[in-house]
């Protein structure tokens, strides 16, 4: 096994850090990693919004709840980004892109971009010995986030990170068995078995990780995640951010 | 520079592959490592289709236009998957779980969380020495390879990628300059010189790489791309499949 796959199997998110900032040669090297993943159709969707002014922290870390998104040895938001695709069109062209820009196709396209960026910024920070957390709680609000950053209309944030020297060592989360995600040729509609056998795991890793044991099964948790509405405002902020309306 | 790093930051595109299937060895570590990447709340929303039916391959080879979706060591498409959450649900429950099913916030994570594993699937085949390429345009004809992959409700695929042993060494494509990617605390929206910048070195990379040279600048590229509309039918079918509808 070489290194490369040591790192990406050894992942576990970190959501306690050293009052330590990364430096700024670390800070170079993810993003060039970053900028390096695949992109679709050469359009480097994204952008990367470092963020080091504390108030702003603070306030980020009000709306997503988590104190790690404060304390940490920095913090990124990953953004979808097609205003720069605009900036060199003239505004007869701009009307003519408004339906490309729009559309679902390019949501991905911009989502898939800055997702692919940021694992390989998580990668090289892992790689490097620092520890990340991926923050979606940012979405909890969107347009006070969008605001925050100062971000133009085709400029969305989708997700947080947070690096750092890691001052814990969490148990590694057990993952659904392949059997459950990797099928050949055709889906396999009748994997409750697996399910089933995955909750028997999930069961014995709450009871016996270090912390916040509990009780508690995945099927369990999904049916109480999506059983109760979440971020219905996401679509609505979305839009009105000229992504994803046609 | 350790060794992740030089993989990551050695990435280009391989788009001819040598007459060998990746091994199962190698394939087991490639799910593996898609596996540990991060997951929003847990879902694990993501599905891998591995395709080895020739006639399959055949079918995504003309949707696609490219032939190296059939000829390489191995082909899979990454799948938005929500449908393995519903699967304990009651009748009841699942109406309830609906609108958080069909929501933006859900169409996003399911994404995400696919092109996490993708990239991390993609990290550790490069650092075995294979080559990839993620496959957008799997998107020119959505239905039909929802259909090739009898994919249920609730599951779409997103984009492919090919693997395998690299026949050929292609230039390293070159990315946006670091200031026009990556700003602290608030957004800048005058990053018209970067990009002309960019346009610069893009032109000479165009006019000097090995093979296919041409005459072009990235912002002229975007201009064409962004003012043809293009693959306007994903949003219905996305829809359609039960994503992304409230």
């Amino acid at each position: 096994m070489n290194q490369t796959i040591e790192t990406l199997l050894n992942h576990r998110s970190i959501r306690k850090f050293k009052e330590e900032p990364i430096t700024e040669t670390q800070l170079d090297t993810i993003i060039s990693a970053a900028q390096q993943a695949s992109t679709s159709s050469y359009m480097m969707a994204y952008t990367i919004m470092g963020v080091t002014d504390e108030a702003k922290k603070a306030k980020l870390a009000e709306i997503t709840g988590q104190g790690y998104v404060k304390n940490n040895g920095h913090l990124m938001i990953f953004c979808a980004d097609l205003y720069r695709h605009t900036l060199h069109a003239t505004p007869e062209q701009y009307e003519q892109m408004l339906s490309n820009l729009e559309n679902s196709e390019h949501f991905l396209v911009s989502a898939i971009d800055a997702a692919l960026a940021a694992q390989n910024a998580a990668i090289a920070a892992e790689s490097m010995g620092l520890g990340i957390c991926y923050i979606g709680s940012i979405r909890n609000q969107l347009d006070k986030v969008d605001e925050i950053l100062g971000l133009p209309k085709h400029v969305i944030p989708l997700f947080g990170m947070v690096l750092g020297v890691p001052d814990h060592q969490p148990d590694k989360k057990p993952r659904l068995p392949k059997q459950a995600v990797y099928f050949e040729n055709e889906y396999n509609r009748e994997h409750h078995a697996e399910l089933q056998a995955f909750d028997q795991t999930i069961a014995e890793y709450y009871q016996s990780r270090q912390t916040n044991t509990r009780n508690d099964s995945w099927t369990d948790q999904m049916l109480r995640r999506f059983t109760n509405p979440m971020r219905m405002d996401v679509t609505g902020i979305v839009k009105k951010k000229g992504f994803n309306k046609q």
